[in-house]
């Protein structure tokens, strides 16, 4: 089977800053999973001894503790430094645009609204940057917005960082039309928009396409989600061992990308075995 | 001939107050055509010696001055104001807030963006309050944008008041997706909604559709664009003297509308004439 990368996959600058801190800090802990990949948490675990706390009680005196890239709410980073424990902020810092952001629009009397997933870490982080909890809503799409009542206006929004940039401006569309004033913050960033435009474009040309990510990772289900459009054969994968020979039977081109938590090494694992077929 | 007439047409609230106040200043001139519409400025000249002046110097002492629907800029308005005669302003109110939109946001540093018609006496008149005149842009359409160099990644963006919602998105879309902050006011007004989405519902339903206002009134051009997609026999026209009876042969029911500045004894005429076909 032949293979082909696309032109731009895998870590973003914030994946990579993220565990080049994680690996100066051996025998840390970081605050919930530091990225959205099981496999590359394991490999900080083994070779840095670098743990995982899913709770600040979890927190001991003396602890180093790593605050993961989707950042974590300001209550419990207030809470966290106030511990005795040495905090490293491992934010991404374009996580951290889209949380400044909901602070001061909310304290200008700014109705804020956030694009994303009402669930993900990053989405409640930013969220609880805002002043007023009820007036900061969070959609994944038009049709909730019908749902919430703005207390001003003026609408300020911000995009989890990993989302799809046409639903983000579906939404802002329809913000337009009913508010006076809409201050929108592209805080989509640019290595999503990379590495689905390439997505976009590989799976034009191949048979098949796998992409390889954390299943609970948001930019890997959206490049799954923008190579289907193109191409009904794509598979979503966490690592090599998941792969079925069957997938490829009467193929001729495999199209490969790799979603923003994704290490190298997981993908050449992949590239290796597909090979193979 | 059966007419029917769009849910919504005709003056708005900027032009109904305009000519309110034009009539209460009897012996005055207007700065520039009060609205868009001929026939009712002769109605003006003729019933209460509502002048027009065309430039500055035709001012002369003691003269009662009104400025027209869509405001005049503002260093003409300053030298207006020097001169010693006295000022009505009759600027839709709905125009007077595009151009504090761009005045403040223009001394807060943002690039300015006006979708609108550049040789339109109300976008000349926006235009003239931003601080940096090399930084206020002009555009009709996406195309438009690309020759333009912003000074800031930070943009302010109105619209001319009766310009076509679908297009401001399409611009608008474009600045979010290459620059930080997009700061949308939706400018254009509520009644050019209106009498937009009406003229489209009525140009589905009917054979012919006629549609009554000023040759040179954005807003007339823009319900006669509308219904053309929709009833490809749509026809501009200025009055009941234009209308062709071959328009109407084999035809069953005739929608009209009327753009914001056409005067309702203008319709009413044209009414009348269509019926007798």
């Amino acid at each position: 089977m032949k293979v082909k990368l696309a032109s731009s996959y895998g870590f973003c600058f914030g994946v990579k800053r993220a565990i080049e801190i994680a690996e100066k800090y051996e025998n840390s802990a970081t605050m919930g999973p530091l990225i959205h990949n099981q496999n590359e948490i394991d490999r900080l675990k083994n070779d840095y001894n670098v743990g995982l706390y899913n709770n600040l009680t979890d927190v001991k005196p003396n602890d180093t503790v790593i605050i993961r890239t989707h950042g974590i709410p300001k209550n419990d980073l207030k809470d966290l430094r106030k511990k005795d424990a040495k905090v490293i902020n491992a934010t991404c810092p374009f996580v951290t645009t889209p949380q400044q952001i909901v602070k001061k629009m909310s304290a200008e009397k700014y109705s804020i609204l956030i694009f994303g997933d009402e669930d993900h870490p990053e989405v409640k982080g930013v969220k609880s940057y805002g002043e007023d909890q009820d007036d900061v809503h969070v959609v994944l799409d038009i049709d909730e917005l019908k749902n919430i009542n703005f207390k001003y206006d003026k609408i300020a929004t911000v995009a989890q960082t990993t989302k799809k940039k046409e639903t983000y401006l579906e939404i802002v569309n329809n913000l337009i039309l009913k508010n006076k004033e809409v201050r929108v913050f592209n805080t989509i960033c640019d290595a999503t928009f990379e590495n689905q435009d390439a997505a976009r474009e590989l799976s034009k040309e191949v048979d098949v396409m796998v992409v390889i990510g954390g299943k609970n990772s948001s930019n890997t289900k959206q490049l799954h989600s923008i190579c289907v459009e193109n191409c009904i054969d794509s598979y979503l994968i966490e690592n090599a061992k998941e792969l079925d020979s069957t997938w490829f039977k009467n193929k001729h081109l495999c199209g490969i990308t790799a979603g923003a938590s994704t290490p190298d090494w997981i993908i050449q694992q992949v590239v290796n075995e597909i090979e193979k077929y």
